[in-house]
């Protein structure tokens, strides 16, 4: 069976068993409470833990706006683009958790912008719904040419664009099915760890439907595993474990975060106590400060302890891998399939045995317990100290080998920090951060500019949780991509520190192809007037925020405690580069 | 036979007459002269007339770039995101006329970015190349997660995508027909004027192929009309204008510009001396200074004496329509189809017959040679004189009633007026502009922020074209969308004037649904202080640049000679707006 057929099987079970609960609710509801489409949507919005919705007003969403603005436990946070909005509602899904990300944009014009915003929480398996607002339906079954549209009656074109990059779409066209095309979609969106696309025209926004269904809970919980499947799993596992003496590294990866089992991972170290490591887009999926946590493994461009301790162990426990090109060292995993055991959400390969059906969620409690057994043996494996020193640089440049050791000495617990794709997520691989830090790079779909619209979002997400300061490193051309949503963060009170990383151009583009080339430089900026231009002249409703270059800066007390939002302007040289990228790059031209 | 249908065979028809002229050439030149492919298509784009090309890096299109930045007469203009990078393809393709936008981004990331901007092409038929940097055939074939994908290892969910919004695509994976696959999209993009999509894989760019056919010139002109068939419609017409006893005006729209028959109408006008109108997106296909232009026709929401003799007169003969909402003052066209004679790119409408392959081109020349004997009756048909008078305001708020009209005597001669969807562009359908200007704006596809990436291109074929200066009306919401271009403009050394109409918020929006909403507020910015933020702080290398708050700016001889970038902010009530929009916002609401 294909993937592809077995998600679609999957959906329908997941949409029937729904079905039943509600069919219950609904009858006894024909009578009962009426809420509008709208407020359904809210609902079950707010039932997952959403508090902030991004986006940009257009005609055809505003009568839903109207909602948001009025519900009492749910922001409207207005952005200056869709891609942003698209990126912030990416970036709070990633550090909210067990939530979702939702951004709304109108048809067409808005939606089209948004959607490589979308395509990258694809790629990355970050829940994200996407509410687009329509034309009527009447409009719709008419077609007259709309501003907005194509201008050819093809209303059914950006859904079809969308359908490439959202793994459920529903189009609501009657109220009658609008509630459990809702739910249908929402329930993917939160199983699948992916996207999922709303039309929502504007007549059926205020239609009245049954409001019982919404004391139904949608479901997170993965199917159950086959019971004769998984013990055979676990006993294969546990023979293997025996077999390799014991000689055993975890290895976690995204989908450990993704796929929300950083407490089942959390668990089975403490039991256990092999030895653990994390590919780039794992990083922080277990605490950097573990006893047993030796650092970042990434193929041939580990640091050479990591990469000798990963690579020599005679059996690899993989959680939530995803192998790409840059989480992989350019696939330079020196690792045989016979040697490797790898736990998905979905699935399970035992060396090359492949078991579909067999998800982690339900796995790894039970492995635990049956590979606790192993602890003493396990608890002496050694593990390489993961730490980074401070270079004593005899010069006044700014040079990335200082620089990223040096944020490390900067960091504090609870810190949510964000990375733009290239550079500075390179940069930071090598600097362990500390407890209860949140990672946020998009390593996988690397679209630069991202990083701005997602410090939005896990700015205001981490503000939810009591988390602690937002910091962004961001380089400057990336910075232009997105620039405007930093005036949206002073808009709504958010206090992040962002390091723009001036090195005069692409820098990874650079180290990639055409290092001297002209396409690679950009325009220059007066960075640090960049906070004052884009917040409010008028005295009474100014945001404070403040810019620097940095210098005895990251000893300041004032800085430290981001009182409010703070850029610094990191100048350095235009062809320095971090260690890890300049190995990738190194790796890419070969 | 469908429009699709039609337009296939036609494509069909327009390669296989350029194949067949193509083969002589390419038999003689098989040990003929060679290039790359990448210097084939750049040889392709100037014969075209393209001068710029647009985009951002990416490590799937550096190959590629390589070759644009060693052009010798085609520019690398390197933009701040892909979107801002499509629409001043858009820009460029509508003023330098004759010639097409080019736009090139890289795989999955680059190209969804731009998708809005091309869209908006498609929709209002501007002629745009897409060029994707993809990655090799050989890793297209093989599938690896590379970075830029999706993770699922579907290659083609980009371009599927694209399909949506192009009239034509060619995946290029091998040498063999990689130039015939050029000339064919290009051929679409030239003759229907609308964008199509390239996707180059890195290790095709250095590939050499046959030079022989870049003797062969693309032709872009439309297939003939059958002899017959034409020769019915002329007599028809002529009928009709002899029964309606030459009571009779000629109404142009958009598609007279994008197929390129301004020249055509320009004739049939002298020659014939009807009365002639514009619809907004019509506005400057004919002088707006000519003795017998009256303005602009919009439905109900027409000056009274414009569409009292417009819906008045017996026969209306209208080139080149595209009746969207906005064009038509929201579907308010008050004429009767038996009083209708519309010429298209394509095809005819006499009353209610349709004559499909009958296009204008060919026909405008003949029409004027048969109706021209109705010049000494039709030259005593009375004109409304089209004029804007600035009204003598008694308070120091800057109206939208005051600022158009004062706007309209500021204008001089060949100037290129961008006006942003909306506010901008409603506002400056009243005032006529001068001789030789061009107007630009995106009425049908209406996508906010457009005006900013097209001000960029439009001033660079203004450059080329040696017309006047570019002036760029925008709103600040509009403005913050795409706001980094601003930029690019000065990195270039271009100096057109932005008008940023500073009315804190979404003035469209809030007219047509949440008057006082929330959503409809923007972040305030510190508008006069943007330029020089975003210029380069090196004294050396900084362009100039100036900022205003308007007021008696506007006789200002240095701000009006544009020696440098200037930009005056216009504050204004949040509520005001222009009489137009205020119509057409009435008519919506209804």
């Amino acid at each position: 069976m294909t993937d592809t057929a077995a998600n679609n099987l999957q959906a329908e079970v997941n949409r029937l068993r729904h079905e039943l609960q509600s069919l219950k609710v609904d009858k006894q509801s024909d009578d009962g409470e009426q809420v509008t489409i709208a407020e359904y949507l809210l609902a079950r919005l707010e039932q997952l833990g959403v508090t902030s919705i991004f986006g940009v007003p257009g005609d055809f969403n505003m009568p839903f706006l109207d909602y948001i603005e009025d519900h009492p436990k749910i922001d409207w946070i207005g952005n200056c683009n869709e891609l942003n909005a698209a990126y912030a509602a990416d970036g709070y899904a990633r550090v909210k958790e067990n939530s979702i990300g939702v951004v709304t944009t109108t048809f067409g014009v808005g939606e089209l912008s948004a959607m490589n915003g979308v395509a990258g929480a694809f790629s990355e398996m970050v829940p994200v719904l996407h509410i687009v607002g329509a034309p009527s339906t009447a409009q719709q079954k008419k077609k007259p040419m709309l501003h907005h549209t194509l201008g050819d009656g093809r209303f059914g074109a950006y859904i079809k664009a969308s359908e490439q990059i959202t793994i459920a779409q529903a189009v609501l066209m009657s109220k009658t099915n609008a509630t459990s095309e809702i739910d249908r979609i929402l329930t993917e969106c939160i199983t699948r760890a992916r996207p999922v696309y709303l039309m929502l025209p504007t007549d059926l926004v205020s239609q009245k439907v049954p409001a019982g269904r919404l004391e139904v809970p949608l479901s997170r919980t993965p199917p159950p595993n086959n019971p004769d499947v998984e013990k055979f799993v676990l006993d294969e596992i546990v023979k293997l474990v025996d077999s390799a003496d014991q000689d055993i590294i975890i290895l976690v990866d995204a989908c450990a975060i993704r796929h929300n089992v950083r407490q089942e991972v959390d668990d089975l170290l403490t039991r256990t106590q092999f030895p653990v490591y994390a590919a780039p887009m794992g990083k922080t999926a277990v605490s950097e400060n573990h006893n047993r946590y030796g650092g970042i493994y990434i193929g041939s461009i580990s640091d050479p302890s990591i990469k000798e301790k990963v690579e020599n162990a005679k059996l690899i426990l993989s959680i939530g891998a995803l192998k790409s090109d840059f989480n992989t060292g350019m696939f330079t995993y020196s690792i045989p399939t016979s040697s490797t055991i790898e736990l998905h959400s979905d699935h399970t390969q035992v060396q090359h045995a492949q078991f579909p059906g067999i998800g982690m969620k339900q796995l790894l409690p039970k492995l635990t317990a049956r590979l606790k057994q192993f602890e003493s043996s396990a608890s002496q494996l050694a593990v390489p100290h993961y730490k980074a020193v401070i270079p004593n640089e005899q010069h006044d440049d700014i040079s990335h080998a200082w620089f990223w050791p040096r944020m490390g000495a900067f960091f504090k617990e609870g810190d949510v920090i964000v990375a733009e794709t290239g550079t500075s997520s390179f940069g930071i691989l090598d600097i362990p951060l500390p407890e209860r830090s949140v990672f946020v790079s998009q390593i996988l779909y690397g679209s630069i500019g991202w990083s701005v619209g997602s410090t939005l979002g896990a700015a205001l997400a981490a503000r939810d949780k009591k988390m602690g300061r937002t910091i962004l490193f961001v380089g400057d051309g990336s910075l232009q991509l997105t620039v405007q949503e930093l005036s949206t963060m002073m808009h709504y009170g958010l206090k992040p520190i962002i390091f723009v990383l001036n090195n005069k151009g692409y820098n990874i583009e650079r180290h990639l192809h055409g290092m001297h080339r002209k396409y690679n430089d950009i325009a220059d900026w007066q960075w640090t007037s960049l906070l004052t231009t884009l917040s409010n002249p008028n005295p009474q409703e100014k945001p404070k925020s403040k810019s620097y270059t940095l210098t005895a800066l990251l000893e300041d007390k004032i800085f430290s405690n981001t009182g409010e939002m703070q850029l610094v302007e990191v100048v350095m040289d235009m062809y320095d580069t971090p260690r890890a990228l300049q190995a990738a790059a190194d790796l890419s031209a070969s």
